[in-house]
């Protein structure tokens, strides 16, 4: 394939974890190329697909800086960026042991906020029969990861290292799903009780949501999905 | 609190990720306190926990010979172990590309197998009423996941630089409780299905189970969670 920027991502629309590479991409200012999957056409498990990303899962990133280097897990792709492309650490943490609590609220966007948000999406939208007991299960977990994060986030204005770092810009995608739309419907919930229950989220929400590559990659989401 | 090891683990007896991190601790030959927390208890959200994992869940790592050090999320604490304590590169990448690899199936375990697996489980056990199709989505996925690792391992001997990693190591508990007891009741599947089905997974999940170290660490669950 053809190419005249440094990186090719392969994303999109409206999956969520896409837009965390964007962010971080436009975070270091670096020049890439967008291919978006068709998923319901099966586009991430195409042959093709499925040689850049045995998992056929958005997103993979192939940086042609790096001999055509393929790496594919959004948390992983973030922490390669960071590694490669921010020596001045304006987006990762530079101490040793800062990088280790980076990582490890990374494993907990990945494996905490990701995959159980994510099932609150998937019964309340794809599931073959209505089952409430398990939206309200997940609809819980929920407030329960935004009661982790307020803990943490009531005592220090960023999770790690007291800067925007990786590990938070990693939280959005997820977090702006719940608000406006996963969490919608659930008993005694709405903006107000939102910010009311969990103030430093939604502080540290919104300060994320004004950053400058936050508002480019949102543009860029808004007009590909209007497109 | 009085210790005489150089590292402090907060486990439990039944959930698997900590056994991950004794895996770990075995293979490198570090010596270490377990702690083992009684989680119908509550004692995973006692204060004293939740200042040492503020995400109520085990496992947690305290290293007292790096200052106390506080690192929590299995597989986090795989990656700081290894970092600081295999230089020689025994269970873990040693070139730049590779560790990004690892940290790749790193986290597609965490993401990928860990909550998806545990779902099953979690709906084949503790769901307050039966929902098959939920129990059979999770399953279907276990499936699925296991056909991404059979698709990399029928090419190669391990995940990453041709040797057992941390990233190999990180996949064993949940593939174990999988076969074990959450695919048992699955229609079609047996042993010898899986051996047939995924004969490059059970190969590889078989000799990561043969190792010093991780019979040593199930040689200690076995004790524990029969005292």
């Amino acid at each position: 394939m053809s190419h005249t920027k440094q990186f090719t991502l392969y994303s999109n629309q409206g999956g969520p974890n896409g837009w965390k590479v964007v962010f971080v991409l436009e975070e270091l200012g670096l020049n890439y190329d967008t291919v978006y999957l068709d998923l319901a056409k099966g586009e991430s498990r195409s042959p093709e697909f499925l040689k850049i990303n045995p998992n056929g899962r958005i997103p993979a990133l192939i940086d042609h800086g790096n001999d055509d280097f393929i790496i594919w897990e959004s948390n992983a792709i973030m922490i390669y960026l960071v590694d490669k492309y921010d020596p001045e650490h304006k987006i990762s943490a530079a101490e040793t042991n800062d990088k280790y609590h980076q990582l490890q609220w990374l494993f907990f966007q990945a494996s905490g906020q990701g995959p159980y948000f994510g099932q609150a999406g998937w019964f309340k939208l794809f599931h073959p029969e209505p089952v409430p007991s398990a939206i309200e299960r997940y609809q819980k977990e929920i407030l329960r990861v935004w009661g982790v994060l307020e803990g943490v986030l009531s005592k220090r204005e960023w999770l790690v290292s007291g800067k925007c770092t990786i590990a938070d810009l990693s939280f959005i995608p997820w977090n702006l799903a719940a608000l406006k739309f996963l969490m919608k419907d659930y008993e005694g919930f709405s903006e107000e009780s939102f910010q009311k229950d969990f103030p430093a989220v939604n502080r540290w929400h919104t300060a994320l949501m004004s950053r400058e590559a936050v508002l480019k990659g949102h543009a860029i989401r808004a007009a590909v999905n209007h497109a």
